[in-house]
């Protein structure tokens, strides 16, 4: 269990090979199992396979040949229509259609999500999380027909592992984990919880490939620019607007 | 690992039993394997064990035993503070005061506490979440002194558990999957995936309980009210405006 979450990478190129279908049932199967809120389940995922459908899945998300490559494709969303239908048929007025509601759907959704990742590395497959689901949410919505109250919080794709690439780095354990209380960050701090990061001979041969001088600068100005971010976080809270999450009077 | 995930229980009762330092340093490594945007880690994990700290948190989410007696506490939080100080400290200027940014700190801290979870219990330890993370952020904010583009997103409390709850009940599989793309209930569709939920002997006598003729209203009505809903959906909008997060012009 620890080794396949320790071992856990994103993978990027895929084998053609189909997944068995007892497998990819045992892989959501675990999605089910984990946390939610009230065991209300308020969540779906969508198992794209049909290689239509992923091309236009691998058009809203900017191309990235992954999509094509890999055989199956699963949308995690919040949902909360299924739960008010239900409500609806039992006599029950249902009061879903806010923010938190939305929240609370795309927790239970991230949740199952990290479990079918990890079944599926346990399984021998790969995953890669695709933050485009998020971006081009508008188009998942049009393309994966989901009605209101269902909204994209994340994507996956899952196939046989092409190629394994080597462990990302992560910033030192003590970096993200504060003890008892937050502790705030001086200089000195970030300095050494940065120190290795930037130490990193590929993020050194960034620097010139980018012609920038910080590997902070790519991020801000090349990688999550703050354009990019206030675009697509006005689309994305539009996008819950019209999925009916946004009714919070 | 599949067992792991498959035997998910949350536990609601803790021995005062207190957690080797080595074990938990484990757990929370996995939580940092998880997929994150960007490799960015835009997360913080704050881990309580003060007693003082935990009765406060205790008080925050509606005093429920568990947050007492279990010897663990961690907030996941959504954190572009330390990646934004980085950032100033490195002559790059981080524009991430946005709802897109939120999110994507949400779905970094969501992953990472699902890693922690499994890990946990893959050590024989027991989790719960606790959804007045979000309910109660504000509090939790001011507990833990949380910054500006902070916000807590999801906590669980952790121990050995007293007492194992039997696995809880979940939906069919075809209830919360889609195949290829999104197909909407039917009425028949509804009563389906519900049968065996509504069947159960331990709702039946909710309903007498409650004095209510189904067990949606038993949601609607009294665990996830529509009043509730509206409240807590200002409040936490409200939350992020305040920690710096909503600037999405």
């Amino acid at each position: 269990m620890i080794r396949t979450i320790l071992d856990h990478r994103s993978v990027r190129k895929y084998k053609a090979d189909f997944i068995a279908p007892d497998i990819l049932k045992l892989v959501l199967e675990a999605g089910v199992r984990a946390s939610n809120t009230g065991n209300m389940q308020v969540y779906t995922m969508v198992v794209t396979h049909n290689k239509e459908i992923r091309t236009q899945l691998w058009e809203a998300h900017f191309k990235q040949n992954m999509v094509l490559q890999a055989p199956v494709h699963i949308t995690f969303c919040a949902d909360f229509n299924r739960f008010s239908k239900w409500c609806q048929y039992r006599d029950a007025i249902p009061g879903y259609d806010n923010f938190l509601s939305f929240f609370t759907g795309a927790t239970d959704a991230l949740l199952a999500s990290q479990n079918v990742a990890l079944a599926a590395e346990a399984q021998g497959l790969g995953i890669c999380y695709l933050g485009t689901a998020v971006y081009n949410a508008d188009k998942l919505i049009e393309i994966l027909k989901l009605p209101k109250l269902v909204v994209p919080v994340a994507a996956i794709v899952m196939g046989y592992p092409e190629e394994m690439p080597e462990l990302a780095d992560r910033l030192p354990l003590e970096g993200v984990i504060h003890s008892e209380v937050y502790n705030d960050y001086s200089r000195n701090d970030i300095d050494k919880i940065y120190f290795e990061k930037e130490s990193m001979l590929i993020y050194k041969d960034l620097l010139q490939i980018n012609e920038k001088e910080t590997l902070a600068q790519i991020f801000t100005d090349k990688r999550y620019t703050k354009k990019d971010n206030v675009f697509f976080s006005a689309k994305y809270l539009e996008i819950l607007e019209k999925q009916g999450f946004m009714n919070n009077l």
